[in-house]
């Protein structure tokens, strides 16, 4: 998930207030609390609405692993979700992306993170996170910046199948599988 | 609803299908079988997807009464539900409204219009119908056209109030009040 | 779709209103108008509400093959969408089924079935029909009665397989996995 | 919120994990992370699913004030959603109301409470704290315990009033509007 996920605490100047935790306070907090990310399926649509495309990144993960994952990062103290949402898809998909966050707050799906599997469909080693997902149609350029190494869109019918599934990280490939069902076009 | 609803049918080129009903046959069905609707409440978005404006019809009804409604209108005989939304959308705000259709297939609400008052929130004399409600962001220019009289926009707060739901026609108020919780700005 | 679906007529005794049409009415109306269904999948949830099982009817459809299928069924005029979800789960998994209607009238997936295959991921050769789908948990005895031979419960992770997926008639299991991702069990 | 809201640790035995923080951990954890809560309001339905009444806490606040609230409190780390939402409604309404906790994880509405009025809708002095909401059905017996003095069933009709709306703490009226939205019934 994010920088943040990988380790390295993001740089000042991206923090919404300044009470942000240094990377030992995070640590600390990652033993003793739940922390709240959001996640969001980047798509294209028609002009009627209908997904076309999904968009999954390419990342290395702090093992040095390349896998396909969502965007996602951690809500900051005294930031909405709109602000996170928002900050999350400019660092992970660059700032001409123009994405258009969603009207309703509610999420499609939330998805919730364990250290040890088997609680959850979803695993993250480091924390125990909870993540409001969100399909966010993009219209304009994207372009993956800091440790993203690529943008993929694929159609829904890729994205719907098993083999797809298993590529992505932390259980992701159901969740991603939720955001198709949420906008009619699982396969 | 519509000007289907007003009793006058809708000029052929507008029908998606040539098997359309005549006014008689329409008035058959409509003693006979629940009619499929679709509602759109039209909205203005900021840069993160708040609604700030919500856009409400004025309209004289059949009996000739200035009454305040939705966007509104008839599923036709292999129409899709997108289609429908679309067409009904650009019948009511004009061709340059450009409004964005949401991903997601499922309504923010069922809304069950029944002849006789007391089965449901809603009433339509003429007719059963079941319309499927969406929130729609519009960014376009809206013009109304047809029958509406006009495209008032106005705040959530003045939307939120008793007196503005007790304007709405046939229980409407209730389902635009759903449609600004469903978005989170109900006051 | 229930044994209107399969073109036999329901017993009067369990119409809700006396408008009801004749066999030949509903042929016409099936070729003019899109008609309004309801769908649900009935699920055993464990304490805590997750979802542990799902419900699947095995069917023979009217070309005399067996098919696995939803509950299913028309909404008749005059009824409510509660009224004709309780029916129709009643007449598929009879008196003793208990099912607990959900508090929310929005369904998880609205599908679209169409004559010809390809304008969504839904066919009904014999008609234009737009079904709102529910998840309802059931806490009862089910014994299917009238044409459906059995009901088969399955696990999630069973009904998330594509091989499952397949058996369903109709695109059905589409909607199938749509249920399951909505209650957060989809695999 | 809870008695953690009110300022008191929870005794160790309602801890679904060791890792519980002390009550200066605590502070310190509201000054610099989101915390994560659920939220219910619990309902009573009829044999269809309709809400029938609607349960508001009473509940002295920490300035020794009365005020009406809902079912609340803080999601553990290591606890699911699920489970914490369990355990706040047995907290809240005692062990015998037997909560049918909803199949899907995806909340009604999601309420972000900030120190500052003017962010969102809602106001928690004492921090940030993002709330899952969820109408949850109940079909026992509710004798709130703890520091709740009183559980009040309403109609939907007098949960929707305004006058009713301001009795609630920190914007919970526009919460519970919402939830009555969500299930159709907002007057």
């Amino acid at each position: 998930m994010s920088t943040v996920g990988a380790g390295i605490p993001e740089p000042p100047r991206d923090e919404p207030n300044s009470a942000w935790l240094s990377e030992e306070e995070l640590s600390e907090a990652r033993r003793r609390l739940p922390l709240l990310y959001v996640e969001a399926v980047p798509v294209r649509v028609d002009g009627l609405g209908v997904v076309t495309h999904v968009g999954v990144l390419l990342r290395a993960n702090p093992a040095g692993e390349i896998t396909r994952t969502l965007v996602s990062g951690r809500v900051m103290f005294g930031e909405t979700i709109r602000d996170a949402l928002f900050r999350h898809l400019e660092k992970d998909l660059g700032p001409m992306a123009f994405p258009l966050l969603p009207a309703s707050p509610v999420p499609f799906q939330v998805a919730e993170y364990f250290p040890i599997p088997g609680l959850s469909a979803y695993v993250d080693e480091r924390q125990h996170a909870v993540a409001l997902a969100y399909v966010v149609p993009v219209t304009g350029t994207c372009e993956p910046r800091q440790d993203a190494l690529e943008l993929t869109w694929v159609t829904p019918a890729e994205a719907s199948s098993p083999t797809f599934h298993a590529e992505l990280e932390g259980g992701r490939g159901s969740l991603l599988r939720a955001a198709l069902a949420s906008v009619g076009v699982l396969g």
